[in-house]
């Protein structure tokens, strides 16, 4: 049922990898570990969500099928992406990610012997490369949207107002969504107890890490195809909305997938958001329906580094059991029922059947 | 001697200081810790040196007196270098900075009384909001870049060229700088002796760590003067050439203070460039001159993180009399006496007057 979509993607993911790969910069990028550092995760395999849904609400707006004209902003705001995963595997000691290790963990790796230096100042030396190339990839970004008015064909504030918009309202949400993350995983006390902080503040962090960026995607999309800086402009409002309500429910079955994913398929671990103690709304229903025995025995698992595959196991189960999967997914389907009004503003058309297949394909994806 | 120059920096410091404080991007960030994060370095007491070059080179070009027109650049290039420091500090592993302590460590600090955390998550949780608060650092500084055309005084081309060049020229260049001196700090083999990495090579880090970021604001503030998108311009090239000269005796500079330096004036200790084994050519020039027990001796300070006050001050006055100091003040003197002729392609004004005046401050300062 999702072709149409699938095929979408694919092209559109094909044509932001090529994008990417003829870019200068590549060529620029010294040394070989800053090289890696700053590409690894960028031309890893990918699902290159981002960037499709930018294109597609450029297309809402914009029938001259001249979607080329977008590609270095849908390029962008991958790259954006990008940045932020370096920079959050280093902070959240996650060793995989797109089904390769991380870049702090395989630059820390390959540095023992390309170095000849001890583990722990490899461990070290990986995280200050995974730094910089974070700080690298968020500065390609900026660079691949100061090329939208290159051609002439986009009014260059377009281009500036977009840049400013996604270096301060967007990156400090994101931020601060990271921050929060951090904060309720690194807390362990009462007032820190997943029922003190709550379905509102867990959606607030969902909102902040994922629903802003993909908000952002669509009102980028939509100024580049109106050629306009008018961010209160009634289609680039709605667009925005609707995905980023869409990104919430992404995020809310990314956390579904967390529990029931493939590990293959994902490319990341599943058992680390168990392991890690994230605060999901998964856990936060699967509490609230608890016994006690059966609260005793996820509390000492969840934020457990060291639990074993057995609870794991034993916890992934409670947690379906306790209604903790079901209440998350009528969670996420909510959000979509919430985003697809939002896209009465905007004429019917392929592109938009694309963003309804889309909003459909976020809380049924199995990867 | 240099009242004119003092008199300059303070009023153009002030200015850049006024412009940042008056920024709304300040009043979205949270949580606490990331606004601190953010926000201390920025408004501790600080030289202003690359937002006033910047401002002179706006001067050379443009008789306009409307230096204001420059100022979001001349705020966005302190910034820009603010957020290199927050995360070299992480890197280098540095506690101090601008008379106070590092951003990781003041959060570290103080997350351990307001999260209730242990030592080591306060250290871990310390780092993590550094390398967010860099992160919106960077952004915020193209953020102001991105004002420069705000005011329709500016044609928005030059201001998207200049962040296109800041974003991939400078920044790659400067942590490729960074990433050599984390290299050459790490490895200890003799592949990695001092005297095998030899004057050419941390000449060639210094202008990547310091010069780069130079010869930009000064190749900024007159791209801007001109209105122009043209870095290939004469003077814009006699400017850049000019200031990424200076930047190297700068760093040189910076370097022979790092050693003889007054501590308070400073805001950074005396001895941590010893200790942490840094590459400079006041080292290679002393190991030449050293005989077999004077190098025996700087061998084991240099880089032992744990040498004594004695020892340190033996090194510091070691590294005097073998010249180490002295030749590394020539060599400052010899891109000044490089630098200086650029300017014979500018214009006689008060701004070619000052920049004359900063170029001899660049080996005479204290501080």
């Amino acid at each position: 049922m999702y072709e149409a979509l699938f095929a979408y993607l694919e092209q559109t993911g094909d044509k932001v990898t090529e994008y990417l790969r003829q870019d200068s910069i590549i060529n620029i990028l010294k040394p070989k570990d800053i090289y890696s550092g700053v590409t690894d995760y960028v031309f890893r395999p990918a699902k290159r969500l981002r960037p499709a849904v930018l294109l597609m609400a450029y297309g809402c707006v914009n029938d001259s099928g001249k979607e080329e004209i977008a590609l270095p902003a849908a390029a962008g705001v991958e790259l954006f992406h990008t940045w932020t995963l370096v920079h959050d595997d280093i902070i959240d000691n996650d060793m995989k990610r797109r089904g390769g290790p991380s870049v702090h963990y395989a630059i820390a790796g390959s540095s023992r012997k390309t170095l000849g230096i001890s583990a722990a100042h490899a461990k070290k030396y990986g995280e200050d490369i995974a730094i910089l190339s974070g700080d690298i990839q968020q500065a390609w970004s900026v660079k691949l949207f100061s090329e939208l008015a290159k051609n002439k064909a986009i009014d260059p504030y377009v281009a500036l107002n977009i840049i400013s918009y996604l270096e301060t309202d967007v990156i400090t949400n994101l931020l601060y969504g990271e921050t929060l993350d951090v904060q309720y995983s690194l807390i362990y006390n009462d007032n820190n107890s997943i029922e003190n902080i709550g379905e509102d503040n867990i959606i607030e962090m969902l909102w902040l890490k994922t629903g802003i960026l993909y908000s952002f995607a669509a009102m980028a999309g939509a100024l580049i195809g109106k050629n306009t800086v008018d961010i209160n402009d009634r289609q680039v409002i709605a667009l925005k909305e609707f995905a980023g309500n869409c990104g919430i429910a992404f995020q809310l079955q990314d956390d579904i997938l967390g529990i029931t994913g493939d590990e293959e398929k994902l490319g990341k671990p599943i058992g680390s958001d168990i392991r890690e103690g994230k605060k999901t709304t998964i856990v936060l229903e699967a509490m609230r329906n608890a016994g006690p025995e059966q609260r005793e025995f996820l509390s000492g698992i969840l934020g457990n580094t060291n639990a074993g595959v057995k609870d794991i196991d034993k916890t992934k189960k409670l947690l379906q059991e306790l209604n903790g999967v079901g209440y998350t997914k009528d969670l996420a389907r909510s959000y979509i029922e919430k985003a697809i009004p939002y896209l009465e503003k905007i004429e019917n058309s392929r592109y938009k059947d694309l963003l309804l297949m889309w909003a459909d394909y976020m809380v049924n994806r199995r990867m």
